[in-house]
């Protein structure tokens, strides 16, 4: 079976949480000991399981803040 | 076999864009006639084809939005 090495090497913060406790949250993750990345997911209490996300290039992170703040 | 209904209610803006031409967008999305949501998804030229991305509500997005600008 194939594995995803992947590491929180910061933790930013939280963006919401359910009625299960899951967590969408804003963090930095090097996958497979790349170069982190900014990461929006959900997680389980204690990270203990990982949901759905998406990852970010700095680029693209800074590019959908100016846009989102446009709109604040 | 299910269906999902959406309409992009208002193209915000460009991410990214890969060699293929798909571009990583910020997008107002109405999913199955509710009422439209923050959306960060890839997508083919044209719209033609919807690739994997994530919704936020408005106070994710905000929340995203603040803490990224912390670190412009």
């Amino acid at each position: 079976m194939a594995e995803i090495k992947y590491e929180i090497t910061e933790h930013i913060g939280v963006l919401s949480e359910n009625a299960k406790g899951w967590r969408k949250e804003l963090n930095r993750i090097s996958w497979n000991e790349r170069e982190p990345k900014y990461d929006v997911r959900d997680w389980a209490p204690e990270h203990a399981k990982m949901g759905k996300g998406m990852t970010l290039t700095d680029e693209e992170a800074m590019t959908l803040m100016r846009l989102l703040k446009e709109r604040e």
